[in-house]
């Protein structure tokens, strides 16, 4: 029986931690959601240990061999991609070089990436936008994230920060992000911004947000991302409201990075695009053509959702792994 | 003595044409302006074409070779580069097979290029900009261009408007753009508009634009940009007001090139900015250095003035030019 080379991909966000077994073709399998919410850096050097010693395990078990992880994070990395420089949804993180001390704790290779560039690449290798010239991604969870791939190459930048998507100024002096400037996508199209939009509305209509101050215990405080996106589903008219706004930030934030890069085609990927679906990607698709500029001669490059839904970093993230490894010589990799 | 090879560059801009002679180290020589405003499709053939023919008769009057010749044009091309797409400042030419029919008229091989991605690989490979990983270029004349470099590479993205900073949306619901869009860069901080925003400043402030009124016989509606420069430069405060505004919002608007791209060096061009200096150049620094997102880890991409000038686009085009050759069999590359 010839064994398998694989990776493990970790994808680590503000409020989540996933790890699976992704293989040369992307396929991913044995998915593994940590069951607590890690902020922490060392509790997340400890579980993302004990994920991949776990699925290390079945790999083994299974014949095949594991060459290298790859570890997705929502926040700021170096360029040379050892550190977190900066991540307003995690803590604690900033300058631990997390990248060797992965691979010290795990005896294997391990490479990270921002979540952004890896669901961009796990797209553009295994996804919705396989042999396209130019490929923008926005990944919509707790913030924006956004990655670009143009002639297979993913785009790092000056500094490590290409394709920040969420961080483009859709409201010139608008509210305050996370980031420190003002006005940035992700103050209006997040799934934090989500929420705050509802506790608003809920705060302004108590009659029309009943259901949502229902769910909330009645405490328009307690209102939640999730929630709201679960009762826009349900057809609840002000949670659809409110989604649907979402939606329109998206699409003109969109509109800007058609403009810079004349994408061939743009991506609309992370968990909150995966569990609105189209509330979100019709109200975005709508705003993003009506805000493009040169329409007169512009091939309008298609809004298409992440192939691989929520599980684009993950993959992404082997994927890049496996590249990386392909050229190394490790005592994994020789069977 | 060894025969040089060397290049004709042309810029077609809005308002001018200009061809020289440029060498393999993107020297420039023997600078013509045509004399007259050309507009129209067959008039600018004909122009460009007799100042090819006479270039030509002085490269090889030096002994030396033309081995290409590279046009930068303000104006939407087609991705590949045979035809004009739309201009909003060039009349007759949509979709007329300018590449070719040139070559034709002037028996040498033709380039043609946009001229912001002209400009940016101008800076590139012989200006403000080389070595750099990851360049953005504005230039700013009668309308606003621009070009991207990434790795040694022009970035032409899906449809071929890649870089075309003009056309960021800087205002939402704001100013129509002759691209048909609104609230476009283009529309705030082009040439065109900073006559428009001076005739505007005189009609709401007849006393504090006396000067600028004076210079247009009295008539705001004759108010045009070189004389707004021109004042701006003797001290004129009422013009310099209206020039620095330009400046803010072009800053404002690499601020958003800066979300997406990342670059390594931002690179400020065209004849305006070749004109009004730091009178644009420093407004336009402290207004893209305030509205920077992610700035606690961002390293600040230097905002830098183009080098080559105004003459970026023209020397940019030989560049490209020369290169187009280089691997080609020409009859004049071999001598």
């Amino acid at each position: 029986m010839v064994r398998k080379h694989v990776t493990i991909g970790v994808d680590l966000g503000g409020t989540k931690l996933l790890a699976g077994i992704v293989d040369c073709e992307g396929h991913l399998s044995s998915l593994q959601r940590w069951p607590a919410r890690v902020r922490d850096y060392d509790q997340s050097l400890t579980a993302i240990a004990d994920l991949v010693t776990q699925l290390r395990r079945e790999i083994e078990q299974r014949g095949d061999t594991v060459v290298a992880v790859g570890v997705a994070i929502a926040a700021f990395l170096t360029a040379d991609r050892e550190r977190v420089r900066d991540a307003t949804n995690l803590v604690g993180w900033r300058d631990r070089p997390f990248r060797a001390e992965l691979a010290a704790r795990v005896g294997l290779p391990v490479v990270i990436e921002n979540d952004g560039d890896a669901a961009v690449w796990g797209e553009y290798t295994h996804g919705a936008a396989r042999g396209e010239r130019c490929v923008a991604m926005a990944t919509v969870g707790t913030g924006i994230g956004g990655g670009v791939v143009i002639d297979g190459n993913l785009i790092s930048g000056g500094s490590g920060l290409a394709g920040e998507i969420g961080h483009l100024q859709v409201v010139p002096s608008g509210r305050t992000c996370g980031c420190g400037a003002r006005g940035c996508l992700e103050a209006y199209a997040s799934g934090t911004a989500l929420a705050q939009a509802a506790r608003a509305a809920a705060a302004a209509d108590p009659v029309g947000a009943r259901q949502l101050l229902d769910r909330a215990g009645g405490d328009p405080e307690r209102i939640d991302g999730p929630a709201v996106t679960a009762l826009a589903l349900e057809g609840d008219p002000l949670s659809r409201r409110v989604v649907a706004e979402l939606g329109e930030w998206l699409g003109s934030g969109l509109a800007q990075v058609a403009a810079v890069l004349d994408p061939s085609v743009i991506v609309l990927g992370g968990g909150l695009v995966d569990a609105a679906g189209e509330l979100i990607v019709e109200p975005a698709r709508i705003a993003y053509t009506s805000a493009l500029s040169i329409r007169a001669v512009r091939q309008v490059a298609p809004l298409r959702r992440a192939e691989l839904g929520n599980a684009a970093g993950l993959v992404g993230a082997g994927a890049r792994a496996a590249a990386a490894v392909a050229g190394l010589p490790t005592a994994s990799a020789v069977d």
